[in-house]
């Protein structure tokens, strides 16, 4: 399915695919993600060749298109759920309800009582407040604690936002069984983008710290869930999913012994490369004569897909029509009135010198985190567009 | 309409309005906004009495909810639009083609072709690009060239996005003649949120050259339109909208002798403090024994709302049903899964030691630039709600 492809007569784009073929070519009213189906289900063969006996729990917030969860369902995969809405479709789309976690650390007690009447069983917390809201809204249900990253070498480490510390992820194991609970393992994640499997050995070795002195303090563990952080590629080499996701395992059973049952919650690295974005040049000008760059302005911006460019954390790849001509540096930015609406400015892009308004452009692997951060409206320009082939 | 009423029996919230009186006390499934369209009214008004002779054309990308606009175009307001889709909008509610102007500076060369027959009249450009898709696209267009500001006072000066210098604005102005196209004259955007009047000084004199150029060298013009920039209450001292506005036109009207007509493109100034956003407390923690801060997690996030928070750029003001009880600092963030989605964080909120999970929470002067920015299910979230009283 991901054979070359030779650029049809349509289009002058250098595609790679099928999937870039049909983006290149296809007609669309504004600007679309095309996802690859297929392609999403090779890696994740791919990533479950690597990952042996883990358990896949597909991050839905990723990207929780249809087709993506159907062909996932299919395939046997487990879901990592944020939100009370997203357990929904889950279900709604045949998922057993065994098989998704609530693995949100913030969640509405009304969303816990919920999702325990709907046969969700597993909860994510990282506080004592939190047990509360889950022993009084789903008694008896399993549990584990997310235990905060101090360090990571990943592209984008965590903030303290989730997870807590050593210390008290000990406590909240023995206060999670005064409330009736059941509490399991722990959880982590070792940030966002971990380019290299071995980049994951500090963050195990702190983790693995944790997991000793709990046993060490007479806890019966039986779960551990290594999160996320499973990279796509960007432009930045990157280590092959089945040979990164079996160096990631074989670090992971040195470091907790014991543990019967792995989670895994590929998201963006299970999802990314199995999407394009088509879009167009909305416009390339100077804005004055003695301006170093030219600004080239897509028909998408950071509040219509391009969320992840914030701080110009993630640098797409563009493809153009123009590519093989002389490229020059350039500002790209959004269309909106927002002057916040900037993608690449610290760091120019180096596009086409001979760009222009209405020239079709593919930004690749975009199928994660990418549709469902698009504004409902933001300036009056309708959201990302999503199909599958 | 916006008389002082006193806290019902139902709510414990210090409100001070109607609109918050409803906030505090209705019942709402999800965050949602609630806006004061009588609120909006008076402050159009009062805007308007101070702009004298200006002719006011509404952001509409500041919040595009049906009865704003309505009422807006009961009330006579002209309309500055981003978009097709916004100009759309404005048409299907009633507002004249002629009161429309499509202000965005990077526009679809198909929609300046539909824009024009649908009777649009007027233009923005900043580059001979955007004149050559104009002069294609809607033959004989009025436009007027949106010049660069240097200098700013504004809590947020914009970037260069928009806008050209002042040699390349002289050629345009030539350039848009010869394109078959008429040249109005000038808009700028002297920065969002500029809370004094006198702030506008700097910005006014640099723009005042250009215009004085611009006629020295023999250019007719006619126009000139001072963009937004007007402030909303957000904690900081403004000053009243009449006394602001009419501070601002005795400014424009020395700085710009001979302008016929001019425009102001009030947006957050006009609808900010007609919308008051009823949220609740997902979780109100502490992760270590050693933090400093606790977290408290709210039901609205940046990508569910509050985009303005980024760079923790807007401070807004928080009112809870624990006021008036002891405070401290802490780290404010939104109920997704992602980290960078926090609120303020360098600089920690100050509220109510005993909030806990499922507090109601108002978030005042939000009726600008939150329900478009919202993300259409961001971790399985829906969108902000809006409705209008």
């Amino acid at each position: 399915m991901t054979q070359q492809i030779q650029p049809t007569p349509e289009t002058r784009l250098p595609v790679q695919n099928r999937l870039e073929a049909y983006a290149a070519t296809a007609t669309f009213d504004r600007p679309t993600l095309v996802l690859d189906v297929d392609r999403m289900e090779e890696q994740y063969h791919a990533l479950k060749r690597g990952l042996g006996r883990a358990d896949i729990h597909y991050a839905v917030k990723a990207n929780p298109h249809r087709a993506i969860l159907e062909r996932l369902i299919a395939l046997g995969s487990h879901f990592d759920a944020a939100s009370r809405g997203e357990i929904e479709l889950c279900l709604s789309l045949g998922a057993r309800a065994e098989h998704v976690s609530f693995g949100n650390t913030i969640k509405r007690a009304a969303d816990i009582a919920w999702a325990h009447s709907a046969g969700i069983t597993v909860f994510a917390a990282d506080c004592t407040q939190e047990l509360d809201k889950i022993a009084a809204n789903a008694p008896g249900a399993q549990v584990y604690i997310r235990l905060i990253v101090e360090t990571s070498n990943a592209d984008w480490p965590l903030t303290r936002k989730f997870g807590c510390d050593r210390a008290m992820a000990l406590e909240l194991l023995d206060y999670a069984r005064e409330l009736g609970l059941t509490p399991l393992g722990f959880s982590f994640h070792v940030g966002s983008q971990t380019r290299r499997a071995e980049f994951w050995e500090p963050t195990l070795a702190e983790m693995a710290e944790v997991w000793a002195d709990a046993k060490a303090a007479g806890h019966a563990l039986r779960l551990i869930n290594i999160g996320g952080g499973f990279p796509a590629f960007y432009g930045e080499a990157i280590e092959a999913p089945t040979d990164y996701a079996a160096h990631v395992m074989r670090l992971v059973e040195e470091a907790f012994p014991g543990a019967e049952r792995i989670m895994a919650e590929p998201g963006r690295g299970l999802v990314a490369e199995a999407g394009v974005i088509a879009c167009e040049v909305m416009l390339a000008s100077r804005k004055s004569e003695r301006d170093m760059h030219r600004w080239v302005y897509l028909s998408i911006g950071r509040f219509s897909g391009l969320a992840e460019t914030e701080g110009e954390a993630i640098r797409y790849e563009f493809v153009t029509e123009k590519d093989g001509g002389p490229t020059g540096p350039c500002i790209l930015a959004g269309p909106s009135c927002d002057s916040a609406d900037v993608l690449y400015e610290k760091r120019p892009m180096h596009l086409p010198l001979a760009l222009e308004a209405g020239d079709r452009v593919l930004i690749r692997n975009t199928g994660a985190y990418t549709s469902t951060y698009s504004s409902v409206c933001f300036n009056g320009f309708p959201p990302l567009d999503v199909i599958a082939i």
